[in-house]
């Protein structure tokens, strides 16, 4: 896979040189601008590219003192996250004209600790499976899955070295892993949700976009003022590979490269996980999508109310399932759901790191639609955090990520795993 | 204490009435129109009273079929709720001018459900602590609660039956006890939260406030498709009585009423509480009031960046005092609020129901403030489902709730036991 960001310095390094005088913000700015300029009509990751308001930031920065923990690092927002003064279409031509009156809290923040708004970048309908125009960068023809599919590929084709998300499903880690980069999904509710379009309440999670673990972890930081750098934490993983209920549908090259995997894990920091567990975990997918069919019709009904004719088919029947499930369904489901995450909770133990399948397989085409979600189901409805590292690759050159995550709450010890892989990766070449 | 809606139909009654042929919608949204024109100016509980659109919605309503359970219900929202079209201060200088461009979800489903929206109800500041204008119509000079102050005013006063509001520390419970009406929270997450501003986002809920447990129960199933109308489960509520960590702040009034409510209880159906579960408690209102300061100044960071200075004194320094803390801090919080939320539904059991006081008293003086939340952030933390019912009154005839509070996930037994408890109440008169 070919790097697109090759020579250009990630969120971290980006600080570093502005705080110690070897970058302007503006500098840094313009190199990125060159990559948009020379990426954008091919790829199509970008509703909205403010280049002249993000260039008098950039200036207004480089005039002052250093503002916070992303001082000049040019970020891109998903078109269903409200930015003040720029278009809020959430994917939908119902949206078409509206322009955001504030900011989402968390764009806010991102503000508040020095980074540069550059502009919003696509989604899928209101971030659900009904595709955006964007294009993967890594694999020619290929969708960049979804829903974030302009911050993902944003990112992947160098042109921000960060961009916020969001994840329902596997609206972050699939994109991610469809464009080789490294997409972390906090636990639930540890990022500031307002001013973000909600698809379902009880799934939806703010998360972040970049090409190393330290710039992923340095946008939630910065988002949720909590200590997430790897190289901290004194904890010790316990690691657990897990094909999980959906191994089935994966391409034969993923179960090739997942095996492989697997047996270059340490073995001594490895163990089986519970059967009794896995085996409930099988019906965990339908699941998540029950419950979110459900959310998504009371989250977008007054979208449905003024401009159901303008929902694409696929969210439609979506919504209207939903609307339509028993009040004996909707009940049972939500016990369900709520008694699988105390038992996750009850019988798994701190430091428990389960290592599966970000995707299904290499990004598949464009015309297919924005991929399954169905490796990521479970830890959304979890909560539990999640980060996808770009450490696979099939015999076409498509990157397929491995994702670790951890249980609630423990955000930290995930993204220090997610390092080390990622380290392992680039210092001894394949595992 | 006096029934100000003395003559008028609930919003079971309403819809039966309509739905029979014996009642139009224009006709019972008259009746409160005239509540209204003899209220308002002394209560002081709407932003924005839409008599003119509601009324013209009432016809539409009269001219069709039945469109749903809140058929001609006229309903009062909390403006910290998008209504579209209608003002959006929420309680700010801020946002003075700011009008919605779109429903909140649960708008568009009241909507869809039949309800006449006749306007937005005063809020405090961001439903924080610093007051609105709203006055208390049962208890003279006394403050109505907040942080949902007009949406409990206006149901106390018989200008609505129905209204919407919300709870992050006791803003639901609190204002429903020192109004004499019945306010319901729902478990956390049961109703869509899209398009209602956050403050503290692992606490916001929405829920309602009326005259009945079956209108408050009537209003959530439209909201959410459940079945949670009183009557029909079948599950046995073990009844707790349980002062808990703030009783101390109680005022002796209250010591005094509910001493007497503990033995008017039926014996074979109580149980005492678990000793060390409640010991675990004392920390908890502080925990929650640590961690909805850091979360709300991550959910108002945009208000922050544009409008400090029309911030009030004691909201600024609330949203500084959470912006302050330290990420070893942040961390232990979240940590304690997840190990308590998966404690207690480990070491409680399906149908454990307490009654606890709702409030640490009687509305205290308008000057006074909103109240204290004390008795209400335990089950705000947990998001566990609590009810109140107006079943105790001081000498002075002022009201105070008994808060009925569940499990995650078992709001129709909190409804069962709170409607059983008012119909004892005024089958019977004093319990």
């Amino acid at each position: 896979m070919k790097d697109l960001a090759e020579g250009l310095p990630g969120a971290v390094a980006t600080v570093r040189a502005i705080s110690e005088g070897r970058l302007s913000a503006e500098s840094a700015l313009q190199a990125r601008l060159e990559r948009c300029a020379a990426m954008e009509a091919e790829i199509g990751a970008w509703v909205h590219l403010d280049a002249e308001g993000a260039l008098a930031h950039a200036r207004a920065l480089d005039a002052g003192p250093m503002r916070g923990p992303l001082h000049g690092v040019a970020l891109g927002i998903k078109d269903i996250f409200a930015v003040r003064d720029m278009p809020w279409r959430c994917g939908s031509p119902i949206w078409a004209d509206r322009i955001a009156p504030f900011d989402a809290g968390s764009v806010a923040l991102a503000r508040a600790a020095g980074a540069v708004i550059l502009g919003k970048t696509e989604t899928t309908e209101f971030a659900g499976y009904q595709p955006s125009r964007t294009r993967n960068p890594v694999v020619p023809g290929a969708t960049p899955g979804g829903s974030s599919s302009g911050s993902a590929a944003a990112v992947a084709a160098g042109m921000v070295p960060l961009a916020l998300g969001t994840q329902t499903s596997g609206s972050i880690i699939r994109p991610a892993s469809f464009c080789g980069v490294v997409g972390y999904k906090p636990s639930f509710d540890l990022v500031e949700t307002w001013g973000v379009a909600v698809f379902a309440r009880s799934f939806d999670t703010v998360g972040a976009f970049a090409r190393s673990v330290p710039d992923a972890a340095l946008a939630i930081e910065a988002l949720s003022g909590l200590a997430l750098q790897p190289g901290r934490t004194t904890a010790t993983p316990r690691l657990i590979p897990f094909r999980g209920p959906t191994w089935d549908i994966g391409s034969p090259e993923l179960h090739a490269l997942w095996t492989d995997f697997e047996t270059s894990l340490p073995a001594e920091q490895s163990a089986p996980f519970a059967a009794a567990l896995s085996a409930t975990m099988r019906d965990i997918p339908a699941l998540h999508a029950r419950i979110m069919a459900v959310e998504a019709s009371e989250a977008l009904a007054h979208e449905y109310e003024i401009g159901a004719d303008l929902l694409s088919a696929k969210l439609r029947a979506q919504l209207e399932e939903g609307a339509a499930q028993t009040p004996e369904q909707r009940l049972n489901d939500r016990s369900a759901m709520l008694a699988f995450r105390q038992r996750m909770m009850a019988e798994t133990s701190p430091g428990d790191i389960w290592l599966t399948p970000a995707a299904p397989g290499a990004a598949p085409p464009f015309e297919s639609g924005t991929g399954d979600p169905a490796f990521n189901r479970i830890w959304s409805l979890l909560g539990f955090p999640a980060c996808t590292v770009p450490l696979l690759e099939d015999s076409a050159g498509r990157p397929i990520g491995v994702q670790v995550v951890g249980r609630l709450g423990e955000d930290a010890l995930v993204l220090e795993v997610a390092d080390r892989l990622m380290r392992d990766r680039f210092e001894h070449g394949e595992i």
